[in-house]
């Protein structure tokens, strides 16, 4: 009799237990997807589309964005990469063939890391591209 | 006797199915994480900076795009909202003032959402700009 009580008792506080630990990672998890994002910087090289101009995606994503982002240590949240498919307005030309995107905690560092690797990412450009890019740095505000 | 056993049988179901629950939408988050972005569609509208031009922030934020991201229903996986601060490459303008993000997994089905909606999101446009939009439609390689 006692032995079931204690067994009872050692089940319920398990379920508690189980229940109390599904909840709190899914609320942190949902704390940090909403807090990751907004307030950090976001560096997008984008790379103009135009007649003639090529750009080689898989070299681009297997190569040159893992080099640069090897450049940013723990400064880089995330990096992403997306291919131009077209443009939103009918009749408009295709804006951008890619653009690689580096989130970051602090441009000053990023600068600060990017500067002793200048050459070394431009000259990596030869190998995927002949587009110069566009460079935009902004905030991300949601 | 039988009512306890009875009892702990439940509880010991009841521990095990929160259990189970606790893992799976881990799993699955985690695999959405993972996954949620690559292969999805961005529409980004971009707002092109020059001398003179305006943009409300506060509005675009509050406002229009919570408007716009009404529209598209299931399909709308999440939309951000950045601000551009400059340009990365020295002595070069700031090339867009803001841009705003839909992620969908269907182009065909945010085509379908937005045209009946068209008139209504452009004569929202004079209530937080001046600059006229440039449209990418573009896929997460990653």
């Amino acid at each position: 009799m006692n032995g079931r009580l204690i067994l009872s008792l050692l089940l319920l506080t398990a379920s508690v237990v189980s229940f109390s630990q599904e909840k709190s990672p899914r609320k942190s998890k949902k704390h940090d997807a909403a807090i990751t994002e907004k307030g950090l910087i976001k560096v997008s090289v984008m790379y103009p589309f135009a007649e003639g101009k090529t750009f080689n995606m898989e070299y681009y994503e297997t190569k040159h964005m893992p080099m640069v982002a090897g450049f940013l240590g723990s400064n880089l949240v995330k990096y992403t990469i997306e291919k131009g498919l077209g443009s939103g307005i009918p009749n408009q030309p295709l804006p951008y063939m890619a653009i690689g995107t580096f989130y970051v905690k602090s441009l000053t560092e990023y600068q600060a890391a990017i500067a002793p690797n200048r050459d070394a990412i431009r000259a990596d450009f030869a190998n995927y591209t002949s587009i110069a890019p566009v460079i935009l740095v902004s905030e991300v505000v949601r």
